[in-house]
């Protein structure tokens, strides 16, 4: 029996099609470098699951790694995959156990699919689940496609007004939050944050509504400084020109990766101060011991996320977070190669690949 | 007017002198590897204060630090200075302000001096206080003298059963202490301590009051190990043969400033476990950044206590914690230097200074 | 098809029966102090449970009130239910997904079983799940029968050493443990309690394996406090011969429900310190709102509990809570109105029904 | 030697007399419903001390109750007394260990002067110094004069566009942050107020800065409802007409003091939530106990506010708080009385004694 007769599906939602097609379209990670866009059955929702019909992906780092490297850290990809975890749509059909109402209503989906059952989803701590499965993470496909299904609880529903772009990058922005919550940012206090990348802006913003009084930015490159004062930031300094371990913050958050930014960067903070490392690098890195010890820093990284998008829904709804002007580029599926490659072109910032297109 | 007519004594407290003398011995630190006893005037116990007959001084490694380098970190001796900061003893004296029936009390001084008014210190962070005056920290003098004075309440009672001794080293107990609560250590958990000296068997017995249900040390020397058995450990282990990384427990202390054993330690931390760095290493070490981020290890130290006095002297008084069995050499004033130099025997674990020897 | 043959089963395990019977029995609660030993199949382990024959099941205060009024607070008892939820036994068959090695493990239930997917369960809350089924709360019924299937996950293997009797009775040992938890003792506090019963002395032995120096226990029957000394209490008071509100405790557990000991207690906490109701009594309380206000007390009650089996079945493995010694009376399932009526017996402190005996 | 001539003063800050007078006006609080002004001693700045020309003191309930009472709880007025204890104002003199250039700096005074000795000072917690000084309360003066001393370091500079009543009024300011605090308020969360005079719709302001998402205030008083909403509140609601216990917020902060309110409050809260009861009333209140056991509710109070008026002060030049609109009333020293009895205009809001008027 086809997909499209089992899914739960109320007829007349708007916006969903009166009958679920048999087969979809996804592009489909094949080699180094290498994407094809195949046809591939619609996936049906299980039970507890929603389908979705998939409105837009952000393009993240972990899938350029990927699509380059066929790996990211331990992760190697042995079989074809969909990459794609940032995903914004609309549900289509539900299975069983699902409230058949939801069919129709715009989501967004938390990319996690923890078991539940071990110490760390029983101690809500379901982001270090160690039997995770997490969409394009090997061998989980992920959404460049056009249908994928997700757990119930796990598709949030998002305002009207919010885009589908936006919807899906409640993702990244839910890194930012996961971010802010290990740093423990009140209001109040003072934030400094390395790297004006699409992290650290988002980071930026989200420390805002935190109500940190100022945030700091650090970056090396002009216009990414320049970018950032508009995104968040009540200042953003050239590391090489200012000596940011005399700010003295309540919280520095890493967004760069880069050795020199982390190691001033904890330098720059006040005595219980908390270091949140967010940005990826090398699995080692020199740091300044007696620092954080002789001033208790508190340092730490985040590891994805939990329960942050309905707060992320929130915060772009109310404008407190503007994720959509971070889209500087939108592929439809036969041009997901060249969404994975625009991290070449300085300009870019944020690309989405849109199925629908 | 002399000390003895100034200070509001009780004339009859047991095991107090009826009349305070003028003058005291002091073991004064004059140059690298050179002490002297010198006769100095007893000191005054001013607002607030009180005067300590001193019982016994615990020799710690910065006391030794500075005897042989006349410096410590960023601290430098510039004037002759008197040394120990780990002490117990008897009040003898009370100053304008404090209860004059305290005179006889059996006290353990915690030797920090916070400023009291700055942010950290209204914040409960005393410890972390720019303004501390600490005993034996350049300028101020330490206790390796016949009297010291102490603010009143940062002189504790202690029970009529605990020694001079067990007093004097409430002091690395409380850095044990400290340490426990910085791991957020509760009951049931399973705690890494890398390192047998005194600090790690320290920190073991104060796991094990703490709840700790498996308490590992590591140590690369066999005795040490052994020794740790006694001292609070479930099982202590040979890092060359075991790989601690798999033991995946709640919190890692470092009590021996190795790198490998830091490492290790933090690489055998479960998911949103703890680390503090106890022992002091490398101003800088290379540690697993990548580990920390995918777990969310949560990674500090600790820069000497706050509170922690009340519950050291319970510990001992309770039969919790056993550091009398550590001390392994007992000195008088004049041998101030054997008991610096004390260390280099192998056998040594604790020393300690009895002025009144 | 019988659970004989359904069921996954080591043929071999110690203590294992090689066959499963078809049915087994099991006493019902038919009506108000009428309960029934019916033969009832065998339940089986569906995917993801064990099932457990029960050693023992402790008698509750819950129990109790079905068994005398067919209902508790807002939950009814509408068809004949099995009571019990305090339940110690031996897996002897294994659901799909778990592991037959399983088979022979002696093991404790935690009685809860949540949706694992709603807020409160993903925030590690479950025991606020608002969907919890829960042993012998209508209409799920309980263990007072010879198996009862139990989730692989909530069913905690327990030492050798631990009697099927203390097995079942880490279910108090679970609320005492909830208790200290909810008041964040810590070692060197000191905890008043009001109430010697079974919940009271219980949790007094669990302040002392927290670490509480000072642990008073209140209450008016002169050899309840007698016996509360020998289980945890450091002293034991007579509310209305010594001023409880002078004690300035860390923390107040009330475990008594009576409101003047409610009021007193309340009044004995230092301020920032903690008070919890563990205690059932009256819907609503008068409560000393302005002593709360002045002394900024944190004031809770505790709903079950998360995460404590482990560490119940820790502290009893090590002698630190003696559970074994409440046992007052020992019934089997045709005697089950005799253990429900035991707390009629004043020297009646803890019943177990051992369905085998 | 006068005031004028003993304190250190920078005679050329903008705003600050050349010479201190030797006297100064003071409205004196006698008896029951009279203050009347009385030439007195302009105070010196002691060391570590700033005198302050007081710009503006808002009314609050206390000084309205030793107004009317000569008592507020414990405290009785037993000599005359100045009243006054929310004050904004400018540096005008320094005493010794301060920096002089403090000399013409605008302030806001945070009225606690703690032991700093004690524990709970040393805690962190001096908002519960047993040994407080706060003005306003007997024996100790208030601010309705023209000069008073203050620790410097209690002492806040404002921004240059922050108002004198505005600075004043950091202090009710202060009481809205030490709830959020406490009620533990996080981005996203829903908050219900109960009360919308001063204090209400204050915390209704501190609440979205703090990241709420919802804002609920009830108040019995239309118009107050109407006015709420234009100072935080998303929305306002009849109690009488709304159901509040349907909403399940995570913090519902009492601003009423209204036995009603605060059942109807707690009820209101979601499983693990806070409730913080700031508003006064009845020293006992019949409280939902069963509710707060069976949902986890902690339920506190707040007395005074550690470390707020650097918030506070960001708070308003930020423009995220606006107190200047809580002004409907503004009195000289002559009229302090007026002031003291505008609360019988039902129009009134809040009043402001400034005694430079």
């Amino acid at each position: 029996m086809s997909a499209a007769t089992e899914q739960n599906r109320a007829q007349a939602a708007p916006g969903v099609p009166d009958r679920l097609p048999e087969t979809m379209r996804a592009s489909v990670l094949l080699a180094e470098n290498t994407v094809e866009v195949q046809e591939r059955p619609v996936p049906e929702a299980g039970p507890g699951e929603v389908l979705v019909r998939v409105g837009s992906v952000g393009v993240c780092g972990s899938d350029v790694h990927y699509y380059r490297h066929m790996r990211a850290g331990e992760f190697v990809v042995e079989s074809p995959m969909v990459l794609g975890h940032e995903m914004g749509g609309t549900v289509v059909a539900v299975g069983s156990g699902v409230d058949a109402s939801r069919v129709g209503e715009r989501v967004a989906v938390d990319p996690q699919r923890p078991c539940h059952h071990c110490s760390q989803c029983l101690a809500g701590r379901y982001n270090l689940c160690p039997h995770m499965r997490f969409y394009a993470t090997p061998p989980v496909d992920g959404s460049f496609a056009e249908y994928v299904t997700a757990p119930a609880e796990f598709a949030f529903p998002v305002a009207d007004g919010l885009s589908d772009d936006a919807a899906a990058l409640l993702e990244p922005l839910s890194v930012g939050i996961a971010a802010m919550r290990k740093a423990r940012v009140v209001p109040g206090q003072r934030v400094l944050i390395a790297g004006a990348g699409p992290i650290g802006i988002i980071t930026a913003q989200v420390a805002r509504a935190f109500g940190a009084r100022e945030v700091i930015i650090t970056d090396l490159v002009a216009p990414r400084r320049e970018r950032a004062l508009g995104f968040g930031a009540t200042s953003a300094v050239d590391p090489r020109e200012t000596d940011v371990t005399a700010l003295q913050v309540d919280s520095f958050i890493d967004a760069s990766g880069a050795p020199p930014a982390i190691t001033s960067g904890i330098r720059s903070v006040r005595g219980g101060g908390t270091a949140v490392l967010v940005g990826l690098g090398n699995p080692e890195l020199t740091l300044p011991v007696s620092y954080i010890q002789d001033n208790e820093i508190s340092l730490t990284g985040i590891f994805r996320y939990t329960d942050t998008w309905p707060l992320a829904a929130h915060l772009v709804a109310s404008g407190q977070v503007d994720v959509d002007s971070l889209v500087t580029g939108r592929y439809d599926l036969d041009h997901a190669a060249d969404a994975l490659d625009s991290d070449k072109d300085p300009e870019s910032l944020k690309s989405v690949v849109e199925p629908w297109r």
